[in-house]
């Protein structure tokens, strides 16, 4: 694994290798995780002792099938988070050209590539002519990217008649997106949706595939009867029915995204571009500014193939919120006096 | 997925269904779960909250290693259970000729056949003489036939020179097995072992393979970087660590099971077998008995095809153990009068 190492957001680790020197807490800033978690209610202790009943896992997917929108709580396939249904899928196709629209989360090239599939990066969908699979992620992460319901249903259409599969990753689409394809869900189409993200509880592990058959069968094959834990199903089926919850938490996060925009706008060589979860900046000095920050004990996501690009999670409480200021004011005081 | 449905045990809606009647709270037998838990620890919020630490991964594997008896951590692959396991190594070989060492745990056959692969069910290894891959569970669910460790290794050896796989579910080897393949594992071959079921921690979902390379980093790659939640992570590495534990679990497990014996001998035509988390018995009136405890709210794992085998989990507590007893003592008596 190490020849093709992807960097991920969350690893603190790395942030303290890195920058062994900096004060702790770190603040970590690094992923898009919602830094207000849901909270987690008292669970029953038999949600971890005993498997978790064919009944409440079909209820969690019906659960999810009305927060996302989606017209048949069959195509909801439940799973441990949906990295796992990211690397899958490419196991469960014959060997296809694949047509990535980037660049956006590194996963799903290293999961198609790693399958043996001929995988290559598009900066367009005019460019994916060719390809039997197309992959997006909408909003794209990390630009927060949009393309349009009506362009994909006509890329899902065309697909389709050769077998092909369109997978639109709409893992930051709750809180963004009023363009979601679940209502409308395609043939040969694979929807993905994060809970872990929407719900600030990534270690959780919970995400959905929504899939027509034959995609939506394979996959429930593949990852077998009892592959989301009891905890998750619990968690799950609570929180994606507590639409109050939800809502409150997509207009606070729209909040913070503004006031790190107002943070960042003054560091950035470019408009701040992004979801409510992260926001990307540009700058020439994007090596120099994660290096500050780092030293600091915060900790942002850099790109391995753009280094000029820094992305930024929420912060969460005042303390994290000045922190990140000050930080933020001194870099650009000393690139001011130079 | 109805035409191929497979019974299980731990559903108790199905039996539920199946008795109406039947008092309240069930007393659950049905499965092969310990039913004394390890004590679950206080879970630090974040474990819910935040992806899972690469590092933090790693160490889970390196304490299954060593509970397990492997001799490279880096043959361990974590996962949220071992059924996904079974469900993925189906899909990650070409069509194959399967042998399945039988009857068994019936998901084995399940996955292979779902996958495409040509399954046949043996009654001794002698018959798997052309099959590409060869699965067996050791010690055997529902029986407790142990194979032993040479006659495997043999096998091993005879699959690998043309490509073929060994798959060795040792879910009950935790507390049973002296013959366990983990410390001599072969080219080619697949443990599994199993966490929640010596653990008492089904819905927690954590389990794992021991394969060398290319199978384990083939499973590795179909599940990616966090298909194991926080919680499962935390628990874990501290209870995979707890020799204590595990040893006084595995001696009152023990005694358990000769306990059962006592109240099962009276009803079976033969000698009870089994591992120390079930016993299985063999009567003619099997069929009656099901009935006779599910009217008692005392839910049993029978057999599709072998209506005669009736296996029973541990009771847990003296209430469990008295009701069941008084069941079993009520049907000799019926039995005897006839």
């Amino acid at each position: 694994m190490n020849k093709t190492r992807i960097w991920h957001g969350g690893d603190l680790d790395e942030a303290r290798r890195l920058f062994p020197e900096a004060p702790e807490p770190w603040i970590d800033l690094s992923t898009g995780i919602n830094p207000i978690p849901y909270p987690v209610p008292p669970l029953p202790p038999s949600s971890f002792e005993r498997l978790p009943s064919p009944s409440a896992h079909r209820d969690l997917e019906a659960a999810a099938a009305e927060a996302y929108g989606a017209r048949d709580a069959a195509t909801v396939v439940a799973a441990p988070g949906t990295q796992v249904l990211i690397s899958l899928l490419p196991v469960l196709r014959p060997r296809s050209q694949v047509a990535i629209l980037g660049p956006t989360y590194a996963e799903h090239a290293h999961a198609w590539r790693s399958a043996g599939h001929a995988v290559s990066e598009v900066s367009s969908l005019d460019r994916a002519d060719r390809a039997d699979v197309v992959v997006l992620v909408n909003p794209n992460n990390p630009d927060g990217r949009c393309i349009q319901r009506e362009a994909l249903l006509e890329l899902a259409g065309r697909l389709q008649r050769n077998g092909g599969w369109l997978v639109v990753d709409e893992a930051f689409a709750d809180f963004d997106a009023d363009e979601t394809l679940v209502p409308v869900l395609p043939h040969n189409t694979v929807i993905l949706r994060s809970f872990g993200k929407t719900y600030g509880l990534a270690g959780l592990r919970l995400g959905f595939a929504i899939a027509m058959e034959p995609i939506g069968m394979r996959l429930k094959t593949a990852l077998g009867p009892w592959a989301v834990s009891g905890p998750a199903i619990e968690v799950g089926r609570q929180a994606l029915r507590d639409h109050g919850w939800r809502e409150a938490a997509r207009l606070s996060r729209a909040t913070d995204a503004s006031r790190l925009d107002a943070l960042l706008e003054p560091v950035s060589d470019r408009p701040i571009q992004g979801t409510s979860l992260y926001r990307l900046m540009e700058s020439q000095r994007g090596p120099a500014l994660f290096s500050h920050l780092g030293e600091r004990g915060i900790w942002v996501r850099r790109f391995q193939h753009s280094p000029s690009l820094l992305r930024f999670g929420l912060p969460s409480g005042e303390g994290s919120w000045l922190r990140l200021g000050e930080a933020l004011a001194a870099f650009k005081r000393t690139w001011s006096a130079r």
